[in-house]
């Protein structure tokens, strides 16, 4: 019996992983790299491999047995299994694609330098080259392009016997596709019905698939996006669901893990470009060019939203310099309504992730928003207005400040709370540019409060 | 054949489907809202739920078949299914507790408050109440927490046809407990091994289980965390893990997709947390009262961080009054650094997650981090230089800006690079704590680099 404490995936607790893999393969004996993998499990082997050099990445797959190489691209991001292949000679690159499952396939050919991926299928069994094209054509995150060809489909006519018999001697097939269902089909293969293994388990021999089949099954055409099939696993629980192209022919099988995995993709992808890395992932292995220019791009957008904010204190310095003392506030009204104003776009992003609030519903949430935005104001910019006249021994001075902050709470809380559902109405990803335009807003209209209201009353 | 574009979930699409839950209670014949939500699916009900007002939520429960209010209920977070049956009479509410599955069952125990988890103990049948309170006792993110009592076992003695006929009898509860894997015990309810339905479909009827079963299985014990579980499923492709007690006895499994959705949960609420959103999720249907509350307490704290920064400005005053047009900077180089260290801090949470960086590779982050910071420091140090020359005439200005902006971009990207390490060695929650960690110190170092080198090169 194992215990997980026990089952520490590494050697020697000084020695890492990826140093095991170097010595592995300097010894030249690449043979030993492959059931090294296998024992710290492919997933710590893909996390290892982020930190070889570039010298032993590049032989890595060419010392694996095909099988080995292959489960190890399986559980890389596509981009790094495409670098990987496009390192390796197109022989062995192939013997290696052979082994992928057919959405992997897919997914790395079109990821792949237009050059490399001629060189790739040129060197593959043209079945394969083919199949792998056909599943290339369909997007990405649509039915066709999560889907696997790999699924065990019978004639409606078959009998249970019958089938359990070919099951038999495709035992090794069966353990592949991790199958769950098999599928049932009419004429002009198309779908008629779902046989669960057990019910296969529990039926007389001479019984056509028909009669144990589940009638009428779910299914899904090619062009399904990835939001109808998270919707459709949600609503039922189902581990797969059946493909159909135009001409209703079942033609591929979508795995939930796959489309599981593909939500998870966006949205992580979608979390890093509220934080600024935009243009694709960023990982430190990753070239110092690459990671500089995508993080420059973002930057440098930012320094135009930044100019709306100074052009306001530089419209009003003569204030400023009058009331020098205002200075010492005006970072403090900019970040703190910025933090106002980045819960209110929190909350608006779960709960459009949730369904809870549609984009339609700008109102709903601006009402809320606004009620918490009079309490949360009132109760801020009594605080730091006290604590203005306390420092600095102003009252006015905290009058500005308070009601500055106070009146631009509630601003940043409307913002913050319907930018998200007007962003996502007019087909922009919320995620990227919800944080970039509340900002900007809530600083311009902080300073200019602020500024004008001591213009008014301190000088 | 089901096309999903044609499965629109709701009535006509101008009614909400909320709005037609509460005109069926409200034509008083609760019979109908069971067939309604089972219509509209129990993921779209669980979200109109959150619009129906307060007096339609309390009523839904009683109207409801036992078995579709404990459906809806799975569907909910704890504190929502918890707060559902606290308004509901004990008698009805336990008739609807008993439908749930174990692990919910003990996961809404332990959220209902004490008096009403009392009265509903108190309500139920014995032997029901027993098992919750057993299972409530684990923490709840371990495999004791997170399994379900709910499996199939049987004696490595049994044959497969005693199993087969034995399950033929049971198929409902097979059906119930969504069974992949049957586990065959030895004595004292010991784990020996696991048997797949597909092994016993292929099985001669007289083979014992000991015989047909994969031995030595892999289990965990009621204390293993949520992220032993998680390596395990990452590693392995099992649906499900046995999970053994103390004396090595079979007492639960823990599903793949419970500990998916733990993780979820988890990964949700800290992203929530590094928004600003602490102390519990917050959804807008909640009341006014808890979501300012809870907002405040994360915004006061961020009062205190922002005197720091405002101390800096403030012992500087005579500078900035004497270089008045250093204040138009001074929000840019604040947001800019911020913008900067936050890229750095995306990057080292998402190698965190995936397990690349481990939190004692400080200096290997450091590293990478100050290559991107010096390119990126050096150009917009320039970029921001130039543009102060060119907008206020003054090249020394620009030099000022510039440098300070050069050299903190440096001091964001190393602070945004390493703090989460550091938090996550030091067990604090680094995406709570490392975004305030960061602006705080980037805004304190900017405001002193851009005073102190105008105090020394403009005045």
């Amino acid at each position: 019996m194992n215990d997980p404490s026990t089952t520490e995936p590494f050697g020697p607790a000084n020695t890492k992983p990826w140093e095991q893999l170097e010595e592995c393969l300097d010894r030249g004996d690449g043979a030993e790299a492959g059931p090294f993998l296998e024992r710290i499990g492919y997933a710590e082997a893909a996390r290892s491999l982020s930190r070889l050099d570039r010298r032993h990445r590049e032989r890595l797959l060419s010392c694996l047995e095909p099988e080995a190489a292959a489960e190890l691209l399986e559980h890389l991001p596509d981009a790094e299994s495409a670098s990987m292949l496009e390192s390796t000679e197109p022989e062995v690159a192939a013997s290696v694609f052979e082994e992928l499952s057919s959405d992997t396939q897919a997914d790395v050919l079109v990821t792949l330098q237009p050059e490399n991926a001629e060189a790739l299928l040129a060197a593959l069994d043209p079945v394969v080259a083919d199949a792998a094209i056909d599943l290339a054509k369909f997007a990405p995150d649509t039915a066709g392009g999560l889907m696997v060809r790999e699924f065990l489909s019978y004639d409606q006519r078959d009998s249970a016997a019958q089938i359990v018999n070919d099951l038999r001697s495709r035992i090794g097939e069966v353990e592949d596709y991790a199958v769950q269902y098999i599928y049932v089909t009419g004429p002009r293969a198309g779908l008629v019905g779902v046989l669960r293994l057990r019910d296969l388990l529990f039926a007389r021999n001479m019984k056509p698939a028909s009669e144990l089949m589940i009638g009428d099954p779910l299914s899904v055409r090619t062009d399904a996006t990835l939001d109808d099939l998270a919707d459709l696993f949600e609503a039922r629980s189902f581990l797969g669901i059946p493909v159909l192209d135009e001409s209703f022919a079942l033609v591929g099988v979508v795995h939930k893990r796959d489309v599981d995995a593909a939500l998870d993709e966006r949205a992580e992808s979608s979390r890093m470009r509220a934080q600024g890395i935009v243009g694709g992932e960023e990982l430190r292995f990753m070239p110092l060019r690459l990671r500089s220019v995508r993080r420059l791009s973002w930057l440098s957008v930012n320094i135009l939203l930044n100019l709306a904010a100074a052009s306001v204190i530089a419209m009003h310095q003569d204030t400023l310099q009058s009331v020098i003392v205002l200075a010492v506030f005006l970072p403090m009204i900019s970040d703190m309504s910025g933090c106002s104003g980045n819960q209110a776009v929190a909350v608006s992003m779960r709960e459009l992730t949730l369904g809870i609030v549609r984009p339609i519903d700008v109102l709903y949430v601006w009402r809320k928003e606004l009620q918490v935005g009079l309490v949360n104001g009132a109760a801020l910019g009594v605080l730091v207005g006290l604590l203005a006249w306390a420092w600095q021994g102003d009252p006015m001075l905290g009058v500005v400040v308070g009601v500055a902050l106070a009146v631009n709470t509630l601003v940043a809380v409307s913002i913050g709370g319907v930018v998200p559902l007007l962003l996502q109405r007019f087909k922009v990803d919320p995620a990227l540019a919800s944080g970039p335009i509340l900002t900007t807003l809530t600083d311009v209209c902080g300073f200019l409060l602020a500024l004008t209201l001591a213009s008014a009353i301190l000088t």
